[in-house]
């Protein structure tokens, strides 16, 4: 397996991890989904000053409104992070070469 | 750090390791992004009929017309992807269990 074919693997085994069998198929609830991210992402609710941070993910999320999500619900919370994460880091290195030049 | 943070950096490092630095950051040209899929998810073109799959997939996700992908136009690719996958993972479960039953 190659490191992207594993990653994707990974982010389906995490979601499994704390998804429930539901009635179409393994979901997050908004406590699951809150167990997920304080265990996996420990540093993204400490960088949070909203303590409602979760209701408004899982708001957001949630595109059929069921209280629940699905995998497909969920996905687009981590590619959102990783875009965020890609950001920071590609502006940061822009950073370091203007103080080094 | 966690499974799935590594899973979120290593997505970043397998595009860095394919794309250019563009006027604005990284990208992928159309030839960087059939490298990249060729060499990091070999299974995923031997399973496609259409020989241009790497033309569309660039059309679909070139969202600005610039002939290049950056992080934020490929991302949505390999969430696709691994949406795509998930839902292939839990439906053949599904299958094993009735079987069983």
């Amino acid at each position: 397996m190659t490191d992207l074919e594993k990653s994707m693997e990974s982010m389906i085994t995490v979601f499994n991890k704390y998804a429930h069998d539901g009635k179409n198929g393994k979901a997050l609830t908004k406590k699951e989904l809150r167990k997920l991210i304080e265990t996996e992402l420990p540093n993204f609710l400490k960088s949070q000053k909203n303590p409602n941070t979760v209701d408004h993910i899982m708001k957001d999320l949630d595109q059929n409104k069921d209280d629940e999500l699905d995998f497909e619900e969920f996905m687009p919370f981590i590619a959102g992070l990783t875009m965020a994460c890609e950001k920071y880091c590609s502006m940061s290195q822009k950073c370091k070469k203007m103080s080094i030049d």
